[in-house]
């Protein structure tokens, strides 16, 4: 039974700041770091092993990555990291914090970007100290300036499709490390969650959540590691 | 011009213990990983830059280039590990600290094992407690029992070839962390070091050493990163 595991970054800088982030590459705090830790022994002590690991080109998704296969005594698994499970691209809102994003547009237009499937915020102004487009990690890709969780999903998707679905189905135990929205993304995909349903779903930071699924990947069971 | 770096792992615990290692998977000290960090900040301060690096299926060799990666803001590089890349295997020495070596088969027998370009020391025995039969991040490779140094550039030099030059030619710049005894290997390939000579060239722990090659990846330049 094919085998995947999820696990959004542990907390980073901005998340302790409550500041949009998006592709923003903050790091994560020691806590972060040490619920990634955690989250490597959890998985050692239930038994879990992988093959391969997917993860973005997020400096945050990548250490939780590190940090929890080390706990593994897995440094040495192949690794291939994507921009397509990067975080949702929050465009102007980026840097902003709580009280600035509302000060500025208000609640209800933020809680609407927010919860919103497919309303993507304001565009990054290109030049805005939080543009990337020449940050060349990225290089040869039409970096979005904003996203909704609809436009995430239309990149996330493909990336599934032709890369992590090929490896479930010929066998191999998969974890990907990611962030809350890419991983929106999938859990929508595997457990068939409704437009309006998946963006109210919390993904918590360093927390195992492992798919047990069937032959054509759809999902058997799905449950909080830490719950068993 | 092709530029590579290569890098020794930081300090292990075995290398702090002065044992052989080889192939057993010893992390590395606290000391090994602030020189992996010291060497990441040196390659970030002098400038320079890669496009993808290579390493071993070894903990102490994929650490010391994640720990200089994170200092170089890096970490989102593509990373390609491979067994070919591993430290020489010590057979029957491994584990064996200076004295017990001495102890066990006298110090001129071991000056010949350490310095010589092509006798093995013993077979590590099988069931040992040493023996990586069963481990499967080797699984479906032909996992050497001892090697020379011979032995060693033998499994080296056709990975260069196949995967690490190829980059070169197409104006990547390459950085390879991994052992003593494997960038022995590629020094000799590039610089062209005769057999005799290899033996004794001492690769320190956590130094970039930094090549520039001409477009047939031949040496013009070799140098310790620190020196500049």
């Amino acid at each position: 039974m094919p085998q995947l595991v999820l696990i959004r970054h542990g907390q980073s800088q901005w998340n302790l700041e409550n500041r949009f982030t998006g592709w923003w590459d903050v790091d994560v705090t020691e806590k972060g770091a040490e619920e990634a830790r955690a989250a490597g022994r959890l998985m050692r002590d239930k038994g879990l092993d992988f093959d391969i690991a997917f993860t973005s080109l997020q400096t945050r998704a990548i250490k939780t990555l590190n940090l929890a296969l080390e706990e593994m005594q897995r440094l040495w698994l192949p690794v291939e990291k994507d921009w397509r499970l990067n975080e949702r691209h929050y465009g102007g809102l980026t840097g902003l914090d709580k009280a600035e994003t509302a000060a500025k547009h208000g609640d209800e237009q933020v809680h609407i970007w927010r919860r919103s499937f497919d309303i993507p915020p304001p565009p990054l102004d290109a030049g805005s100290e939080f543009d990337l487009s020449k940050d060349r990690r990225y290089a040869g890709i039409a970096i979005p300036n904003t996203e909704s969780l609809k436009d995430t999903i239309a990149r996330v998707l493909p990336y599934w499709e032709s890369r992590i679905a090929p490896e479930l189905m010929a066998g191999k135990r998969v974890i990907i490390s990611a962030h809350g929205n890419s991983l929106r993304a999938l859990v929508k995909h595997l457990s068939g969650i409704a437009d309006d349903a998946i963006t109210g779903l919390e993904i918590p930071t360093g927390q195992p959540i492992v798919y047990q699924l069937d032959d054509n990947l759809a999902e058997v069971e799905r449950y909080y590691l830490s719950e068993r």
